[in-house]
């Protein structure tokens, strides 16, 4: 394969130009940051495991109609996606109080929510990703509220769609960070969801136990992160067939 | 146990009156009847099966938010549920062509629908079900527009859900029926989910090989029906301490 132009590098992924005019190439990496990178790590096999998570949900969302940036997987640690316009907005669903809310309103991590909740966070490092409302999307012009409205109703549905497939396999989906871009067919814009979904940006704790197995094992040093997310690929059937000595993968990328 | 009065006898299920006012005891047979009645028989242990799977299945709804009938399984075939003003629509929601839209549109079986297709069914053994517009539902008084409307997204909804959940256990979700009732608590009013959610109104598909895993087997005369339901009472997790031998269960009701 011929060098490839790298578009940008950010903290767990990579994009490089895609084959076509209009595609990208995401390579996964092992790289994990946490606390708006002030906490760095390599948790080793993440990307592939990812790689193949994302791909593994994208495809599934997409069979019941939420239109993706997904085209294909191409290897171990890369996946062909459409090129979008990302919107600048980090969605997040919650359905039970972890993390950052069950902190801000002195929630006991665990505590139900009353009803599933959506926020919005600016995507901004340099910021903090603070969290925003529609007043400040609109005002600022990230997005309109018509974009707000759809952003809305795809992240409910996928939260319904992935509650359901996580309680299949024993897990309970917790709350989940996604990204939506608009993708330009001809004259026609489309609000599709892009980035990735994984252990990464999922809270899944085991139905049973409430073990967590997603990346607060990384964030709170609990040891077995690894294991954690290959769990989650072994319960979905997608354990790549290389055993989980082989997930380093190749680290080189031509 | 004392006499309990019967309410209704149905034909797959007896309602009869519960412990409480405003609540119901939902008794589950083996008969099985299709094409509107003119096929007749008993699938042995059907009842137990549906009793824990439709348990199930309005749990984990309940769960995520979709309102139920749902109190508690009581036995091997009876569950409490609350009394409600049934709504007299069958909901059918359509992910991939089978049965009657098949036939209706010419459609091979197996088809992916454009997008999910829901279907209202006037409730009327006399007249065979007709399939029936929000014009005909508005106009002759069975729900408003209000309602209808909340129905159609509760129906997504539970589509999603359901999607996710039969995913996650390696079973494709053709297409289901629901009905929905009116809730009365003081002077408000809720639509609920009711009725039952099992293999007898739901087309489940293995995901690797399409076999079909559901009451099309006793329409169809494709053999092995018990095992079918008992194959979706397994994948859930739930299928019942005994074996299946013993789910002829008590035929007696007190
Ligand atoms: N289909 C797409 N088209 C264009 N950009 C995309 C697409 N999908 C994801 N991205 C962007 O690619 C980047 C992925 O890299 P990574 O997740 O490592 O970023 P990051 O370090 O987390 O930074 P950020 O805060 O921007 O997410 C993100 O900026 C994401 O918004
Ligand atoms: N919570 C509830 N309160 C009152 N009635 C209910 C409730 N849940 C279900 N029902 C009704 O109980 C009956 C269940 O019996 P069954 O499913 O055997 O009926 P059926 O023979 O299929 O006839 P139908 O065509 O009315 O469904 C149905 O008429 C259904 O509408
Ligand atoms: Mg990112
Ligand atoms: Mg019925």
């Amino acid at each position: 394969m011929s060098r490839r132009r790298q578009v940008y590098e950010g903290k767990a992924k990579v994009l490089y130009e895609g084959p076509e005019p209009g595609t990208l190439i995401q390579y996964f990496k092992d790289d994990a940051t946490a606390f708006n990178n002030q906490k760095k790590g390599v948790i080793t096999g993440k990307g592939v495991l990812n790689n193949r998570i994302s791909e593994y949900l994208m495809i599934k969302l997409g069979e019941v109609g939420i239109p993706t940036h997904f085209i294909r997987r191409v290897n171990m640690r890369e996946q062909l996606i459409k090129e979008v316009e990302i919107i600048p907005i980090e969605v997040v669903v919650r359905n039970v109080a972890a993390g950052s809310i069950a902190q801000r309103f002195k929630l006991e991590e665990g505590t139900p929510l009353p009803r599933s909740i959506v926020e919005y966070y600016y995507k901004s490092d340099e910021l903090g990703d603070p969290m925003v409302t529609e007043e400040h999307i609109t005002a600022f012009g990230w997005a309109t509220y018509q974009e707000i409205d759809e952003i809305l109703n795809l992240a409910l549905r996928i939260n319904d769609f992935l509650s359901g497939l996580f309680t299949g396999i024993g897990l309970r989906l917790i709350d989940f960070k996604v990204e939506f871009g608009r993708l330009w067919e001809d004259e026609d814009m489309r609000i599709v969801l892009a980035d990735e979904i994984s252990p990464d940006n999922c809270r899944l704790w085991d139905a049973r136990t409430n073990e967590k197995l997603d990346k607060d094992r990384f964030r709170r040093d609990l040891g077995n992160v690894q294991e954690a997310y290959a769990e989650i690929a072994r319960r979905l059937g997608i354990l790549p067939e290389a055993g989980p000595r082989d997930l380093k993968g190749p680290e080189t990328m031509q």
